[in-house]
């Protein structure tokens, strides 16, 4: 096995995406390089600027050397073998991609609009050259969903995808319904909090939705698309009257892609705003956050949710596509399987894991257990938020009781103690039962 | 590019899982073919029995003579060039990835304690040799974990899993919860319904989440991890008053898997019951579905949903692997990057795409007004299943009003039509607003 080659990145684009990427790459390149069991190393040879003299976050250390504005020079280089496409628009970054190909340079991108719209022409140079283009972060940011339809669903008919893979949309339809704002109001919010661009038109109307929704289907069926025949309504007519309506009726408003192949033949595929029955999960996908629920036929319903955008959650995409694209590349011959990567590492004694808890006892009924109890909590310091005995009131005199202890956040080698020493009371008949009550965070 | 080089499966185990995998390779092959470009084709070319004279289910029409009941055969028969192990258990199962590998045959296996407790001695193999082993199937089913873990986080240090990943125990849990049955009225009506195995002592003591979350925990951070320092409690002990308890208080009972590195160092790894709030999406997975929730420092919060066991979507993940594995093998070149794969498909006209609907009017309050948009629905054949007007009471006496209608399932052109008669009458002010209403099926 080669050990470390290094592979040389050209970033074409160093906004909000690209600064991720090189922070990405920094932070965790050695982390990439011991998880490919040594296969993989990058290393960003170029970086292509509008401005080069524009300042920079203080956190991007990028040699000013490495800064070009012309993309032919960051193409051209001999150095750059992988070819990061973030400047985004439909017609350099175009050009930036075929250049590349033709180079034989894997292709590297996050441009859904230059993938929906021109897509057709960059697959069939993709095929004829033989050089992969990658676009995990194209759709939904940093959640695999490229990569799950391509790779792990490989061997599914896919039936459907039903998509909330606008953040901005969800958000201010979230806020309509949380907080009774109009879309105008909503979307000054979302402006005000950066979750809406300068220019929010792609996101409000529908077609940044589409665009992903057309890349979808194109992996999932396999056939050129064209955008002018798909179906595309946004959010602009959407009224707090309506998601009352809706939240009345047991159901909550997104906007929705659809993407469906009818049994006959043929996919449905539109973005319209849409009622979806609360029970369903994809109802609870609030926020910001993005999710694609897949129904194929042999993986059965699955769903993928996670953060659409972001500097970070789009980088992690990028970077998943470099390691990809680094991979395939000729000289890199790396296991494709696991290795440990680490000799040694530690797991945390389940002693010092600390949480609140819920703690059943089986007691018998005498005057002073809660206080015997409620003692020796008290002596190992553990707070208590709540009790409750006899639990079941319809036996009031019975013997032999439930008492439930809720207690405040403590290592669980404390509670262990604690529960040892209760036990031991005559009043207690059997072994306390824990439940861990966790925050999730 | 070499054009359909068939690979050379070995099945070893033809139960629930190995079935599935011959009926998704004979149903989708050719799918799967065109999918990576012509690079991968997958034949069976011998398959491991305990008794070859068992009666099989009718739709398997494998080949009596590609039977065995030798691993040995299987694995040294050189038409095999990848081993697919399904027979369970860890001892000759753990013989036979051994002999693979040692064979330079790469393997894919669903079988998670054999990795959770030997995973040590077969991934030193896999370096040794160079040669892969691929488990997407031995954690959460059909869920693509593993994969998303390995490759599309790479770039990730993850910050902590939680998981849902024992859909028996789900199941349990849910029953407990919506009908108020006991643990053993639950556990019995799992084993009628087939949600719980014969024996499903693994499943609702923890050690079977557990030995999936060792497998997580070892692809996140790299080191082997001891399954005897892993602290794991099952749901024997959870109680219907537990689960009025947790609710009362908006909690979920949940069999729970937290894997977390501490910012300080080292990992914690535990299976506990668990109360988790009901407004995390995590409380939303219901029934033997599977679900793991992913923090990670670049993609943030992420969360993969699905069918966690089963036959198709085992069986979903083993073909995954397998697509994999035949990528890898010397003799395959295979485009890695997406290529269509389909010259021509149709997208169904949006006016042939059929739900139900609400519709918002802006109209000028009249008499008739209603009778008349009524008349237009019923002679286009529209049923209206609920109309509201005027939405706004605070205003009885305003001349515009907000009227909406509910109506029943028709083709969205058929709906289009009527609209556009609708609109055309004089007491309607602007377009009507249209939401789809989608049952997600």
């Amino acid at each position: 096995m080669t050990q470390h080659p290094t592979l040389g990145i050209g970033l074409a684009g160093f906004g909000t995406v690209g600064s991720g990427v090189w922070n990405t790459l920094h932070r965790n390149g050695a982390l990439i390089t011991s998880r490919t069991g040594g296969g993989v190393s990058l290393e960003v040879e170029r970086i292509l600027v509008r401005d080069p003299n524009k300042s920079r976050a203080t956190t991007l250390d990028a040699d000013p050397g490495l800064l070009t504005t012309n993309w032919r020079q960051l193409v051209d280089d001999p150095k750059v073998e992988i070819v990061v496409e973030l400047i985004g628009g439909t017609t350099t970054a175009f050009d930036i991609a075929e250049a590349a190909l033709q180079a034989g340079k894997p292709v590297v991108t996050g441009n859904k609009a230059l993938l929906a719209e021109r897509g057709i022409e960059l697959f069939a140079l993709s095929r004829e050259t033989g050089v992969p283009i990658h676009f995990e972060a194209a759709v939904a940011g940093g959640i695999p969903i490229i990569r799950t339809v391509m790779d792990s669903f490989v061997g599914n008919h896919i039936q459907s995808f039903f998509g909330i893979i606008n953040g901005t949309s969800n958000h201010i339809l979230g806020r309509m319904t949380d907080a009774g704002l109009t879309f105008g109001e909503a979307l000054a919010e979302a402006r005000s909090l950066g979750y809406a661009e300068a220019d929010p038109t792609l996101d409000v109307n529908g077609w940044d939705a589409a665009h992903k929704a057309i890349l979808l289907a194109t992996l999932a069926y396999g056939f050129p698309i064209d955008p002018g025949a798909v179906h595309v309504s946004g959010i602009e007519q959407v009224r707090p009257m309506d998601i009352a309506f809706a939240t009345r009726l047991g159901y909550a408003v997104k906007l929705l892609a659809v993407i469906r192949e009818h049994a006959e033949g043929g996919v449905e595929l539109r973005v319209q705003p849409s009622f979806i029955p609360n029970s369903h999960i994809l109802a609870s996908v609030h926020g910001v956050f993005n999710a694609v629920a897949v129904n194929s036929d042999a993986a059965g319903e699955s769903l993928f949710y996670g953060r659409g955008a972001g500097q970070d959650p789009t980088a992690s995409s990028v970077v998943a596509d470099l390691v990809e694209a680094a991979r395939g590349a000729r000289h890199v011959e790396s296991h494709r399987g696991f290795l440990p990567y680490r000799e040694t590492g530690a797991l945390i004694p389940v002693e010092d894991t600390a949480t609140s808890y819920y703690v059943r006892f089986d007691v018998t009924d005498r005057p002073g257990v809660i206080a015997d109890v409620a003692r020796i909590l008290a002596e190992r310091g553990i707070g208590i938020s709540g009790t409750h005995s006899p639990v079941n009131p319809d036996d009031p005199d019975a013997d032999f009781v439930d008492m439930v202890f809720l207690l405040h956040t403590c290592p669980f080698g404390r509670l262990q103690g604690a529960l040892a020493e209760i036990e031991a009371l005559d009043c207690i008949n059997s072994t306390p039962v824990v439940f861990r009550i966790e925050t999730l965070a």
